[in-house]
């Protein structure tokens, strides 16, 4: 099973992610956890390319959004197709819905762009996604605690309720595979909830 | 105009720049050069992942296109599209062809996904490309002159082959724009004959 966490910063993804984790260990299930842009030592230096703030020059969108699918291209070759192949859960902090939500919702991207680079690039979707949803200025002073902000966490609060619109679009559009879990409840009763949505696909 | 130099390894894609570039100066044309993948400090960046030979995992054919891409946009968006409208002659070592040659012929990725990265995500084709075709042979005895071989100048003869028949299809489709100099001349008569072509444009 190929899980996704997604959300925009300081949502609480991290902290979901390690209870999910915890909780197939002990019922002895081999988990793989994963996250984008990454996942391998090239992906992750692809991530640093993204993630760093100290470019001499304006990343074009295009550049952006064609790394996070050579990335991804990467991530699923290496690391999540063989492991779905092996029978292990994947958990994978961000996967392609987050592209459409900062790339296409947050800086304008056609949508087309993106369904091109899906169709083409990526041979696996989620099963299914978990999208952690809370007001932005919640997570944003979330993610203001935990230290210096990346090239995405400097965005505007604008850029977030854009990319918050974007998360909405897709659970509209696949409320089968995007289950919306309320991150303004505490950590234990959003994992209970994820849970319940698991337990219904059993 | 926008003038793009193309061929495999050590067939004198450099000395030919070089002697265009100074033809260009001495008419008091403003000229720029430079190359793919490249041309900007992050594209440089993205360069050196797509050369390294010390990744500690194969890069998957696809993250090699998409990282191609990433950094051709960057590099029109940042360099030859600022330089074009500036009147400027923009002078590229590399281009798209590259990309149909190594990663479509070469390593037997699908055309179909190469054309559909340049029709979304290259605004801007070459006006005239030079192919520089010599025996492959020829070039990789001048390659391995220079020094240490890249990650592509690693690969084998028969990989050179197909890289050199994507190149000859490309011609054989668009013979108005892509020009074959033989470059088993002198290269003072490969200068002359891509003159005699570009003189033919004006």
């Amino acid at each position: 099973m190929f899980i996704s966490f997604e959300g925009t910063e300081g949502v609480g993804k991290t902290t979901l992610i390690q209870k999910l984790h915890q909780h197939f260990q002990q019922k002895g299930i081999d988990v793989v956890l994963t996250r984008e842009p990454g996942g391998t030592p090239l992906a992750e230096q692809i991530r640093s390319l993204l993630l760093s703030v100290n470019h001499d020059e304006k990343m074009a969108n295009d550049t952006e959004l064609l790394l996070m699918y050579a990335a991804r291209a990467q991530h699923l070759e290496n690391v999540i197709i063989p492991a779905l192949n092996a029978g292990k859960v994947v958990l994978c902090d961000r996967f392609s819905d987050s592209s459409f939500a900062y790339q296409c919702a947050g800086r304008g991207l056609s949508p087309e762009k993106l369904q091109l680079l899906n169709q083409n690039f990526v041979s696996k979707m989620p099963d299914i996604t978990f999208w952690l949803d809370a007001p932005i200025e919640l997570g944003m002073t979330r993610a203001r605690e935990r230290g210096a902000l990346d090239r995405f966490e400097q965005e505007k609060v604008s850029f977030f309720e854009k990319v918050r619109s974007g998360f909405e679009h897709i659970q509209q559009n696949e409320p089968q595979r995007m289950k919306r879990l309320d991150a303004t409840q505490l950590p234990e009763k959003v994992f209970t909830d994820a849970l319940s949505h698991l337990q219904s696909l059993d």
